[in-house]
């Protein structure tokens, strides 16, 4: 092949930018889920939230959030300033991601561990599936809807697992 | 540089070339690592399998599977089915990827906890080493071959750790 | 877009170059995150070392190693020797990067479980926030410092998390 063909030139520019974009999209969108834990456990309720859409969705067992006003407010609530301010871990696994044939959506699977400190001991609290829905935004990917269940056995939590996105 | 040099254009993107198939090899490793949890906890007997050539092994602490169907077979037995069905979560961290010289060959290792539910907390019941062998095919990577022991202080896992491929 | 135009075919195999740069050092970063567990959990004192720079830091409460040689002498000492003889995962979770506008220094974050043999049984000994500060070198990514501490509720473990980069 030589560079005396442009179509040539074209084409192979135009193949590794496509190729460079989809494993920006799987990095970038491995980096979102990555930073959920530390951000959460930092009580850094600005940032978490904008891991959201203005009007993402995060659904964990008993708990529905509808709005990143909302998922800020989870990260302020006593409840989780108590867990955070005793010591907890938010552990997330890598995620599995899978960038959608429109290439503008996206759903991410990963295993989650709540590890707290108890009596001055860090104990395992909760393990969790958690199916994150994305989207690309002018502000890079972002996520439109999280769900997370226990791993209790249950066929809500494994359908996550293998990526099937929940009804709404 | 100016493009008036086609040759320095054909260097370039042969050099980028180069350079985006070893990302894409690393982040596809780490995507099929990284599914393996999440499928195996769902009970998805089929995608499982699909991580391994057709006559991939996983050799895993007094279970040896030789091919992918018998990947599949354990993943559908009851000794694990018995584990989803009351919930776990196989949780391995982020896979350390060096491909071959050859570029068709790699290895990845990562550390594994294997968490159950014991009447009705979960409980970690395993710490693990994992080397993948893995082969690039038609249909992307796959492993030929994954070895798990126990991190017990033995020196086989620590030789898997330190990405040191077993004996046959 | 036409290959006659080459200062187009420049530009964009310029804006290629950047943008692949920048992935492989997410990369590059998350790879040597991931190493550490598996290669510590190994033995492997030089491997380890190799992580940081000649004068790299860790500090670990109370312990502060100021050198690739007392970084090695760690993993060679009888406290580390007793853990991994017993059996222990220094399982790190996945790392969020994040490059320096001068695109030669970067900052990682990521949870840690310390997981330890106790009576034949694994056990979660201890949950951390890291906080790696790294260095372009001509070997590649390397730790200048990196920075752990427990997850107790303390504001210094909650900065790290929060990638707040300690004082010296």
């Amino acid at each position: 092949m030589t560079t005396d063909d442009p179509a040539s030139t074209d084409t192979r520019i135009a193949a590794l930018e496509a190729r460079l974009r989809h494993l920006e999209d799987v990095s970038a969108i491995s980096q979102l889920v990555a930073s959920y834990g530390p951000l959460v456990d930092a009580g850094d309720a600005e940032r978490v939230a904008a891991l959201w859409t203005e009007d993402g969705s995060y659904d964990v067992e008993g708990w529905h959030m509808a709005s990143r006003a909302e998922v800020a407010a989870m990260v302020r609530s006593e409840a989780h300033q108590g867990l955070i301010g005793n010591g907890s871990s938010h552990f997330l696994g890598p995620a599995h991601v899978t960038i959608g044939a429109d290439g503008d959506t996206a759903v991410a699977v990963c295993e989650s561990v709540l590890l707290v400190q108890h009596k001055g001991h860090p104990v395992v609290a909760r393990i969790g599936a958690n199916l994150f829905e994305l989207v690309r935004t002018p502000d890079g990917w972002q996520t439109t809807r999280r769900t997370t269940r226990g791993l209790d056995g249950s066929q809500g939590a494994r359908d996550l697992l293998a990526g099937r996105v929940p009804p709404q």
